[in-house]
C-alpha cells in the first residue's frame, strides 16, 4: 500500500485509528475459553466491531510468543481473517525488531512474504544495515522508533550529539531518511511527547507517523493531531487496551465497538478541521 | 545460573565458545530434508558434535520465527533436547527485543518461564522499563546490545553526548549499570571492534561480554581475549556459520565438531596463558 492509498483510507473511513491487537490470554472473557481458539475468536469478533472505524491493526507479537507456537497459530489466523475479509487494511507487526544484516533480511521474509503484512516495527540502535533489508519490498514499510512513549525513552533517546546538537532521536530521524522515502519510512513517536511533535514535523514533514500512547498511557489525540497532522493526514493513532478491553463481559467486542467508534468520531472531527475529509 | 557456575563450566570446558544456531532451512544437508523435522535434525546432530567444546547454545529467533509456528516448534524441540541432555550449558535467546514494560514483561515470561533460557539479548533504545522486566527472575540474564558487530554501528553507537563526552555506546554500559548487577547483566560487544575492549573493561571491569563477529564477520579471537578477559573469564565468543556450516555434506556435524574443537583449542591456550584454567 502507498502512501496516497493510505490517505484514500483515511479518507473514505474518515478515521486514522490503529487498533493494537495487544491480546492477552489471561484477559479475554471467560466465555471465550470454551472456543477451540480463544485469542482467535476474540480476535475476530474485535475485528468484526470495529473494522468500520479502523484503518490499521497492530498485533503485538509479545503477546502471541509469549503462548509458543500455538501463539503463533492464533496469530497467523488473525493475520489471514484480517487480509481476507479487510483486504484495505494496513496491517503492522509491533515486532521492534532489528538485526544484523542477513538476519534483518529473514525477518523481512517472515513479516512480508510469509505473513502480508504491510509494515514492521524497527529499531534503530544497530544502524542502517538491520533496517534497509526491510526495505526491499514494493509497497511495504519500516515503522523506525524515534521517540517512544514510554518512561525509559528519556534514558538515551534525549543524549544530545556533541557535533550536532540533535537529540538522539532526531538523529534517528534525520539520518534514516537517507535509507528510505516517505514512500517506505513510517516513525514511531509517542502520543505522551505529544509537544515535541511540531519540532518532529521540521525534520520529516511529508512522513506517516505511527503514535501510541493516547488512552491508557495519557497522550492526548487532540494535541497529536494539533502537531502532527499534515495534508496526507501523516498520522495513525494506535489504541490498545482501551478499545479491547472497554468490556469484560459477553459485550466485549460490541463495546470495543463503541470505544472505536467514539475514537472514529473525534478524529473526523479533527480531519474536519483540517479540512482534509 | 550465577557468574562462578559459568565461570566453572568454562574451566571445566577450557573454553568459552558459544556456538550460534542461526540455522537456515534452506543451508542444510539435503540428505537431512528427509527427516521429519530437517532443522532440529540438524540441530540435535550439531549439538551433540560441539557439545564437548561450547559453554553455550544461542539460537538466532529470526531463522526459526521465519518459517513461523513450524520454526518455533523446531525451536522448542532444539531447547529442550539441549536442557535435557546438557543441563549445564548456557543457553541465550539471540532476541534483541525491548519493548514498553509490560511488552518486555511478556518476552521475559516467554523466554524464562515458557521456555527456560539462562539469557535473552535486548536492545536498549527504549530505555530502563524496557529492559528491567527480564531481570525479574533469578539466575536469568539480560545480555544488552551495547557495541555491536555489524557496519551500521557507526550509525548511532558512536554518537558522542554533549554533556558527559560519552559515545553513545558507553552511556548504554554506564547507565544501565543501575538496572542490574553482574550477575545478571552482560553486554554484546562485537568482535569487529575488539579495540575498544581495553576502553570497554574500564566501564565494566567485571560483567561478561558476548562477542559475536569471531570468523565470518572477521573479528580476531587472540585481540578479543588480550583486550577483554578478565579474572573470571569474562567473555562468551559466538561462532555461528563457521562452526554449524563447517560442511555442507554428510560429514557436517564431524565437521563442525572438528571446527568448534579448533576454536576450543584456541580457548584453552588463552585461558592457560591468563592462568584461568
Amino acid at each position: 500500500m502507498n502512501r496516497q492509498q493510505l490517505f484514500e483510507h483515511i479518507q473514505k473511513k474518515k478515521s486514522f485509528l490503529c487498533v493494537g491487537l495487544d491480546t492477552d490470554s489471561k484477559k479475554i472473557p471467560e466465555h471465550l475459553n470454551e472456543a477451540l481458539d480463544p485469542v482467535f475468536s476474540f480476535n475476530k469478533q474485535i475485528i468484526d466491531a470495529t473494522a468500520s472505524y479502523a484503518v490499521a491493526y497492530k498485533p503485538n507479537l509479545a503477546f502471541y510468543e509469549s503462548r509458543g507456537a500455538q501463539g503463533i497459530v492464533s496469530l497467523e489466523k488473525t493475520i489471514k481473517y484480517i487480509k481476507t475479509n479487510y483486504p484495505d487494511v494496513f496491517l503492522i507487526a509491533d515486532a521492534k525488531r532489528g538485526d544484523i544484516g542477513n538476519t534483518s533480511g529473514l525477518y523481512a521474509r517472515a513479516f512480508f512474504e510469509n505473513q502480508n503484512y504491510d509494515a514492521v516495527t524497527v529499531a534503530p540502535y544497530m544502524g542502517e544495515d538491520s533496517v534497509k533489508p526491510f526495505m526491499a519490498y514494493d509497497g511495504k514499510w519500516v515503522i523506525l522508533l524515534a521517540l517512544t512513549s514510554n518512561k525509559g525513552a528519556f534514558d538515551f533517546q534525549f543524549i544530545k550529539n556533541e557535533e550536532t546538537g540533535d537529540h538522539l532521536f532526531e538523529s534517528v530521524l534525520k539520518t534514516s531518511q537517507n535509507w528510505g522515502t516517505t514512500e517506505n519510512l513510517m516513525y514511531v513517536i509517542g502520543a505522551t511527547k505529544a509537544e515535541k511533535l511540531t519540532e518532529i514535523r521540521r525534520i520529516v514533514p511529508e512522513h506517516f507517523l505511527l503514535v501510541p500512547g493516547v488512552g491508557a498511557q495519557g497522550g492526548s489525540l487532540q494535541e497529536v493531531a494539533k502537531n502532527g497532522m499534515n495534508d496526507k493526514c501523516g498520522l495513525l493513532v494506535n489504541s490498545s487496551r482501551g478499545i479491547i478491553y472497554a468490556s469484560n463481559e459477553n459485550d466485549f467486542a460490541e463495546k470495543a465497538g463503541e470505544a472505536a467508534r467514539e475514537v472514529q468520531l473525534e478524529m473526523e472531527m479533527l480531519l474536519k478541521e483540517a479540512k482534509l475529509v
